[in-house]
């Protein structure tokens, strides 16, 4: 039994909760913040959400193709590393296995210490390189295949996370009106999104909740004045 | 000197460019796309400029205040699984040093050829965390120091983007005569901006370029007939 709770332990977020709450965390903070700041300029809903929405569009389409783009690039630049790790390794072998021996010698180990297993990693190429990637390299291998699913999680999460702050403003003729609204709901909603991340990231939930309030909160309040500021 | 081009060529952006990457690939697209959608919908260039204005002071603060706590928490959790690793080496080394068995084991190296590198790393309890941490885990010790520095430039980056698309606004009443100015200075800002990326993180600069003007301008593209839509 002392095997499973020790892999266990070490659970982080997998990579769908991951990109719900990099897309839901400004969806919900950004078009927050911003009918906020234009609510204390200009006493007009319809104008809230307009704006609000064609920040949804923006934001979420900003976000998950730029995740989207950063995901294939990070795909791209460790297929070339790999190529050239695999030449490498025909070409200079003897200087590859001294990096080896160099990895080793990071952690205190003198080469006669980790010459028997300089030796046989060099006895097997694909093991060889795919050693150099992580240890000399620090790259893990990306999924390209994720690329495209990690995209529309986060906008869909930005577009989500967005409607919530907005919806106050779609039932009130005055932003007067709908603002307190807004901030209750958005206040709750990033308090609930806080705990159930920090749930999930393994840090503690409390803290958490009150961190995502409070970034909402300050982006919020310093859009509203200088909007007020302004106008 | 073989060593110092292969050192070299696995240059990859520091940690300042990429925070200016991060900031300035938003506060370039999101400011630019508001605008736009905002000209679509309602012909007033004062009220772009107050809404572009209250979304660059939410957007710079939910992004930096985000990458700040973002560091912060990194920092945490790697302490303290740290703090488990050196308790475990102490507590329970022989299921400790196997793990580090089934670390080369997973590169095809059996038992009896890792075996003097797992004895040796039993001598040095900090080089044996070190390498738990590195290779088992995969977590890299984050510089908590670096949390602030990254959240101020990664705010300042996105303010300074969020200008270039909104300043034609400042000069124009019409939201009409302002929004093809913005369109052009912002596309040549998006593509010279592309392009540096690029040649930074060591990837084809012109198709860098290529894709941030792409990015900014579907994004823009969407949320002008969004709001043109709803209007």
């Amino acid at each position: 039994m002392p095997q499973t709770p020790h892999i266990e332990r070490h659970f982080t977020a997998g990579d769908v909760v991951r990109d719900v709450v990099i897309g839901m965390s400004d969806g919900l903070t950004v078009p927050f913040a911003l009918a906020a700041g234009i609510s204390g300029a200009i006493d007009n809903s319809r104008l809230v959400v307009v704006a609000g929405l064609a920040e949804i569009a923006a934001g979420s389409i900003a976000m998950g193709l730029g995740g989207y783009l950063a995901a294939k690039s990070d795909a791209e630049h460790y297929a070339s590393e790999r190529l050239r790790e695999e030449r490498e390794v025909q070409e200079i072998p003897d200087e590859e296995a001294r990096e080896v021996q160099n990895v080793f010698a990071d952690y205190g180990l003198p080469p006669q210490e980790s010459a028997p297993v300089v030796q046989a990693l060099t006895k097997k190429p694909k093991e060889w390189v795919d050693f150099m990637m992580r240890f000399e390299l620090g790259l893990e291998e990306p999924n390209p295949k994720r690329a495209l699913q990690s995209a529309m999680t986060i906008a869909a999460s930005y577009i989500g996370g967005g409607f919530i702050p907005l919806a106050p403003y779609m039932f009130f003729h005055s932003t007067r009106g709908a603002l307190p609204w807004s901030v209750l709901v958005t206040l709750v909603a990033l308090g609930v999104f806080g705990y159930i991340k920090g749930r999930f990231t393994g840090g503690r939930p409390g803290r958490s909740a009150l961190q995502t309030i409070v970034i909402g909160g300050l982006a919020a309040g310093a859009a509203f004045l200088l909007a007020r500021l302004i106008s």
